[in-house]
């Protein structure tokens, strides 16, 4: 095997084309072997093969630069770097993470996750190395996908202002995760078709030069174009188009499953995912498609990842002009969204946590100076999501709570949950975000508010003494074991309190349980920076109310075991206890 | 005259092209009436006269809906709706913002003041009009200097997936605030030079039908173009060529420094302001020039406003190449710069606080994932800054402090601030935001510390007890009277202290006052919530301590008068001294 061989790029050039070839179907075996096991992103790097190869056989990295776009297309890279280990052997499969990252290889400049950064960030080493006299190659990777994003356009806009080498090749797989969206779209079909001649081109008219190579799976011909550019004194694409999935029928028949996978059966394609059960994705879909039946003036908004609330391709046809994927452009979602309800509609724009940083200046200045009464749904707002230190959902509450006019609802469980949704959908007075719960699908048979427009008022859930527990959102439960064991320790059952509202206090409240409770406990599900307890501890500041804020330490983590988290944070009901009592 | 008869856009439309011709002239006298006595947009204002009469003329504000980019070109708009006697007569300059508000008017439709949003503000006007089956026209107005905006092209490019009635209005006058940067600025000049038939086309690229008005001053012209796409069924772009500042010779002259003015003296066209004396723009430009000639690795970055920091034309031509003026891409720029610290360079980035907004999760992920140390010039970040309510500096604190990784330094002094500046370029450890002190240009004879690479050691600047004052940045001056007012109502010295760090918490310090010290206060220039004093709250929560939390209420305000705000806060010694004494 040529791949058991290759431990930096330098093995790779002492191979013949053919021999890369070979080496392409082993990096496919290698793929395979991890993605079936452990799931990742299946689809970029099937397709994408080819160009890495071909990449490393004609520049010097980690002299010449490569900054990956997302780079979820990064694993080959990877394999030829010195860590194919992580995808031949199962033991080594913890060794690397899901995307570049400059701790594990000089082979790596930056640790991304998030879309559309990639020429931008390459413009930045471009310009590092003119001011700083060196000579090497600056080459970033984007997708076609994330070209659609405003930082990605700023960048290729920007670039044609270095007046020196730098290279964006452009991985045309005509696919974002889901279908494209977005007029450069049709641009990009018009140069494939015209084998990259047609005279109106997008990269042109952002003042780039521009090479077409409508083989990208093709060595050779990668090879030729990528030796072309090598050295060049100016910035240029190459537009490549390769297949997204190449290699695995399942993979090219049906792209959008397969950008993403979880561990599978790789004779069947079949998913070894049996979770089952009820999911916020399908019932949040299944509750809008009902409500746009009802109503034509509900309309469900996505930036590119459609099935964070569960709209497969089925469910997308079915909602019709009710349902709108911008692509991979969460600024212009959150804007156009506070437009839709200036003008009668009834927007809901829903996508993850992390992704809603992308869009910090639309909700403040486009949705909420306006005060439009648009409902933005918050996935994976939660420690409970995602683990990759570029998906985090801890941040949203800092980030958005402390915004003005907004208000940003935490609910408890499955049918508050759809409540405010609910509610917030039939109101036309607020923007609202609800933070969909991701601690599982809790019922309750409580009965549950159903008109949340009175801003601010806790729900007191058990009266009790002493001690208060404010438990927010998906802490709540915790919350609740906190109480029960402070009731078993103490004698005394304390007060239980799910506040529901992030963005306020109910001071009234508040000031009440000063009667009879010297102590109140807060739990967030989030950093605890700038979160919601923080609040609640400069409101008891000058009282004799002692506060205990629980959340998360605000930092960055990666790939991290929730349980371990939440022991290090202390939020247990034992070490909760310990501390208070 | 005309526009004496003008209550609505009705009353221009029984006036022939000739009476437009001498209405045009009238509203640019009364344009340098409120201009020349108030200040405000001069040039974007002076060059979209002709343009805004014919759109009035030609659709039917308020059912046909217009969106304008910053709406820093909305005077012509405002005296047409109804709003002449603000520019008219002296006694009506406050009746109305310097932006579109909906508040004023039901012509306008959304709070505008940050650039790049109003094809996307427009497309959710437009999507809302299809769910509701309406049929008006939507006009989305946007200058060729926002279109590097990423939230621009996102809008553009999502557009053309409207099948509907929409037309975006690009008023090139082939000016940013600056010069332009950025590649599609010579897909403009091709198309202006081609008279708009040359085949590479961006806004075609973008999959929109497309319109070339050469005479953008022109109001024949001009009502000829609207009338051929009024009332169309699909996106259009109608591409007019104005001249800013037109038909006041100076302004026509120097576009960059007449784009916005304070108020000057018509015959000359010199400022009335003669404010002079020290200020930081000034002063950090130079200082910057100086750092570049000792060092080739610094570079200076702005997005579109490098006055903001000093960078006058000489100045920019002085720093040559380690100056770089991205345009209006503030994402791009923050993405840039961290790539710039990662491959040698030193970058400094400098924009208004209120702009940082656009670039939230740049910071978070291009930057401080990973670590590189660039540094972020925050300006105007202060209730002391800007006070329109689509530019206010008083949320940045919380925007940017919760996000780990980031250093964010407030200085208290001159001395101070180049200080950490300083300290900030040549450290290699950590992403850093300055704070740039805006309540004046404060000496101190105290000496500095030069390094603050040892995190989150606050400065105790007078050692006292019972109560101590923390007051960080713009607000250590109040601070200090409050420190003093104590002594003389108490006849005991509090503790001051300058903790210099927004980010981290000296918990030694803060442990230590728990000795003699029964109160502590804490003073901050920008909202509480989410901010630096809650977290000092949260510290002392269990404790004895008694906190006050001293910041502004989390609201949007407008034109405010800062000393009304600041006592509205119950921001000064006597109030302070009142509540915690």
């Amino acid at each position: 095997m040529y791949i058991e061989k290759i431990n930096s790029p330098t093995d790779l050039k002492t191979l013949t084309t053919d021999e890369m070839k070979v080496l392409a179907s082993e990096i496919r075996d290698g793929l395979m072997n991890r993605l079936s096991k452990k799931g990742g992103h299946f689809g970029p790097n099937f397709g994408f093969v080819e160009a890495t190869i071909a990449m490393h056989y004609v520049f010097n990295s980690p002299r010449d630069k490569f900054v990956f776009d997302v780079s979820h297309q990064s694993y080959t890279h990877k394999m030829l770097t010195g860590r194919k280990d992580a995808y031949l052997y199962d033991e080594h499969f913890s060794d690397i993470s899901g995307y570049t990252n400059p701790e594990e290889s000089e082979h790596d400049f930056f640790n991304v996750g998030h879309t559309s950064t990639s020429v931008s960030l390459a413009c930045g080493l471009a310009k590092g190395r003119d001011l700083v006299g060196g000579k090497e190659n600056i080459v970033a990777v984007i997708g076609d996908g994330s070209l659609s994003g405003g930082e990605a356009l700023e960048g290729i806009d920007f670039a044609s202002e270095l007046e020196s080498n730098f290279i964006i090749v452009v991985n045309d797989n005509d696919m974002s995760i889901a279908e494209n969206h977005g007029g450069l779209y049709k641009n990009l079909k018009a140069l494939r078709e015209s084998d990259g001649i047609c005279e109106c081109n997008l990269f042109k008219a952002m003042g780039l030069d521009y090479m077409y190579v409508a083989e990208g799976n093709n060595i050779e011909k990668l090879i030729e174009a990528f030796a072309k550019v090598k050295d060049t004194d100016h910035p240029t694409v190459v537009h490549i188009c390769t297949q997204k999935g190449k290699g695995y029928e399942p993979a090219e028949t049906n792209k959008e499953n397969w950008h993403w996978c979880m561990p599978f059966d790789t004779e069947t394609g079949k998913s070894k995912f049996t979770g089952g059960g009820e999911d916020y994705g399908t019932m949040t879909c299944d509750y809008l498609l009902d409500k746009m039946k009802k109503d034509e003036r509900v309309v469900a908004l996505v930036a590119a990842v459609p099935v964070c609330i569960g709209f497969t391709e089925d469910k997308r046809k079915q909602a019709g002009k009710q349902f709108v994927d911008v692509g991979i452009c969460e600024e212009h979602a959150v804007a156009m969204a506070s437009g839709i309800a200036k003008n009668g509609g009834k927007p809901v724009f829903a996508t993850h946590s992390s992704f809603f940083q992308r869009t910090y200046d639309q909700i403040s200045q486009d949705l909420c100076v306006n005060g439009n009464s648009a409902t933005l749904l918050v996935n994976t707002g939660s420690v409970y999501g995602m683990n990759d230190v570029t998906h985090l959902g801890i941040y949203d509450i800092p980030m958005m709570s402390n915004i003005p006019n907004l208000v940003y609802l935490a609910p408890t469980s499955c049918e508050e949950y759809f409540a405010m949704l609910d509610w917030s959908i039939e109101q036309d007075k607020y923007p609202v975000a609800v933070r969909i719960p991701c601690n599982g699908v809790i019922h309750t048979d409580k009965e549950i508010d159903t008109d949340y427009s009175n801003l601010n008022k806790y729900k007191v859930t058990q009266n009790g003494k002493n001690i208060a527990v404010i438990a927010l959102g998906d802490f709540y439960q915790i919350g609740g074991a906190v109480a029960k064991m402070i009731e078993e320790k103490t004698g005394a059952a304390p007060t239980l309190i799910n506040p529901r509202y992030i963005t306020g206090l109910d001071e009234e409240l508040l000031e009440s349980l000063k009667k009879n409770h010297t102590k109140v406990i807060t739990l967030e599900d989030g950093i605890l920076d700038g979160g919601f307890g923080e609040k609640i501890a400069r409101f008891y500041g000058p009282t004799d109310v002692k506060v205990y804020n629980y959340g998360l330490k605000k930092e960055f983590i990666d790939r991290y075991d929730v349980n371990e988290v939440l022991i290090r944070n202390r939020i247990t009901p034992e070490l909760i206890c310990e501390d208070v009592l």
